[in-house]
């Protein structure tokens, strides 16, 4: 378990402010914190994601090594969080898929890709103490 | 605030996997949750972490756009960590200093810099309404 | 004692939106978690704060019998918002002071003005039992 | 989230305290937290309304703009109070209906009146990461 | 420790409900949670006191066996309700002391009385293992 | 709700303490905190119930005005402690019930009666709200 | 109930690391939090066990009177954990069995042997009061 | 951070129930939860700890490897449970001490005896992080 009191922050390119502010707020819906000239800070599902805007972004976007999200104690929220994609027609990068079936560390998954090519996976664990 | 119970994850690159497992468990005092043969999983601060070995790593490392860390409620985490650093001689990146000094998002911060050249910001706020 | 999952919501007017975003957002912090044509809802200290354009605001606002906000278990919350209210010159209502001094009901107080006339008082009480 | 220890605060106007303590306590179960001459403070779902003795109350209330109320996290709870109101007859003011029935906005709601024409919402989200 | 959503709820005998609203609310502060013939029922310190209008009332009031009342887990909230008692002029039936001033079991502790001579003891424990 | 860290507590008489504890710790599955010569004291489904050894115990019990007792957030909480009386044959004063079954009081309820002829009355509602 | 702050620790001979490594951390899924020549110390379901080199390990293991383990307020959890020691193919000591069926006491317990001859007892109780 | 939830259990032998029971109730301030003819069960600060009367209590303790006890987050807790030891007179194993002056793991640390020689470590950390 995590403290309710600490946050997590984590700082990503951004080709475009509003963009990403429609992505992340319209779209994903996280909360707009502040908005300055060369970023945006969000309420990111509890944790700070700033969007720096830069040239920086992934041209050709590969899950790995990079990529960032959720992993949700409940299946509900996973459930919920993937209706709220297709109801949003939310950029996919990599369909709903359950990894490692055949092990303890058997997972849902699927990855989104923001405007500026950052890849976004959300997760949940059938055994919450595989979460790390 | 956010839950207890979900996790943040973030996938980084490692350029050697022993060398994060030396940073990151011995250095910074992370939890190894899992080591596979090409990555290792963390419970750092709470949320997840994930080290891929990887050749895609930050040859030249700058703070923006690309950078992750905790911001901390109380300021006896930051102030605990900072020593931690000092006492064991990680990497700085950035020597601990106050940024927005006149603004109410005023901060306290100093950065990490892990054997694979990502970069880590840890934070304290005076105002923790400002986190976000 | 209430829970952290519920959310009180209160719904107020706002002659402008890019007004109140401005007062509720850039200025007092408060997070923006939607906005539509006709409305923006907020984080308003955990709680929902829905501001809607209309023509139905106060032309002479006065304190009783409308008003809201936050009553802080904290002194030191009170302070940090007091200090936000003076650095980023949010229009003061009534200057802080203190009310029922010699009385177990005693509070500091101060009351904010946002564009629209609505007035939000934001309190401590040396006994918490008193918060209702 | 919001925390446990802080409390929002509603001033609200009544035109009369015992109708109002009727309403409120005997009606919808909130607690009677003090009582003064001019005004009645109640512990309102945990949070703190105030209803102040004043003639300034609505004559032709309408939804938008002003109301407040709560936001149940569990459908349970809204369910529940839904009961108390038939069973205790309270005055409905919005029958209970569904809003934004296609989108992720969706949610249940019901409005009542208490005797000085304030109007009280009660929702509940599907999806709880809209509640705000 | 205890949960938060579970109460203890204690039942006693009131001469009079009037009084007793006096002293439970206006006096001590606690809230009322609902009043009916023949009893009124109260939110104390989060648990529930149930005053039932009886002629059992104790005319003789002694400390020992029958009284109840809260131990504090904090000094602040003791020595609070300490002042509020003596704002209010409450009946105190045993003035402040020290119990055990020697031992482990160290507490400080003072007595009240309700007007149908219900003895009510308030505590805080120097080693909060000894409250139980 | 009530805090975790704060304890109600009773003073009670007892005409025999190993009868008390034989009741309190071996029946209702109680803990024991402490033992003197004239008392012992109690962790009561975690508030602190105090077991006095004395003569003032009631000769002829009735339920109004005098009983203490548990409202159980969960029915299930309420169920299991009814098996418990079952399968240790406690002493039932009063048969399992529903009280006020037509209206938002409702609630389900059973009254034991300890060796000294203390009454302990357990009870869960159908609305939580209405456990004060 | 416990805290979630304080941790339970417990130390225990290992007659060699890394056959305690691969149990705890790869096998039963615990996290490592340090290593050193003579011990590694553990995140063993939130408390810390520390494994010690040395040759003092129990050659003929019984179950009583020493082992130690969690009891899992939840069902699923000791549900889950059996699946793992299952799929992982941990050393099964005792297997899955009720003890006290016809008692409150009723509990589903099983028991892994560590490498070094250490037992584990992992328990659910029916009811959850009887967990100490 | 762990659970308040679950529970960690430890069995230990114990040449004399009795003598446990005065040693944990009595000295240590632990709570009986039950007593049968072979063993008696514990809330040890939260968790159960199972004195099982039994032959294979250690005729020569020593610290390594095998040990149990609390880490408390708190610094008063240790010096709380420090003055108990002295006031109560318990066997003290190693007197108070500071390990790893020099290191992040610094910590204070105390052993008591139980009367089946049975070790107890109690420890505070300076670095919370350092608790496992």
């Amino acid at each position: 378990m995590r403290t309710t009191t600490d946050a997590f922050h984590l700082a990503i390119p951004a080709r475009d402010l509003d963009e990403a502010y429609e992505f992340y707020v319209e779209g994903l819906g996280c909360k707009l914190a502040r908005r300055y000239d060369d970023r945006i800070t969000l309420d990111f599902f509890g944790d700070q994601v700033v969007c720096h805007l830069s040239d920086a972004w992934e041209r050709e976007p590969e899950l790995y090594p990079r990529h960032f999200g959720v992993t949700f104690r409940e299946r509900d929220d996973w459930d919920r969080l993937l209706a709220l994609v297709h109801q949003r027609k939310l950029c996919v990068f990599a369909e709903p898929s359950e990894r490692f079936a055949d092990k303890v560390e058997k997972h849902s998954t699927f990855v989104l890709r923001d405007p500026s090519n950052n890849l976004l996976e959300f997760k949940h664990y059938d055994d919450p103490r595989m979460m790390y």
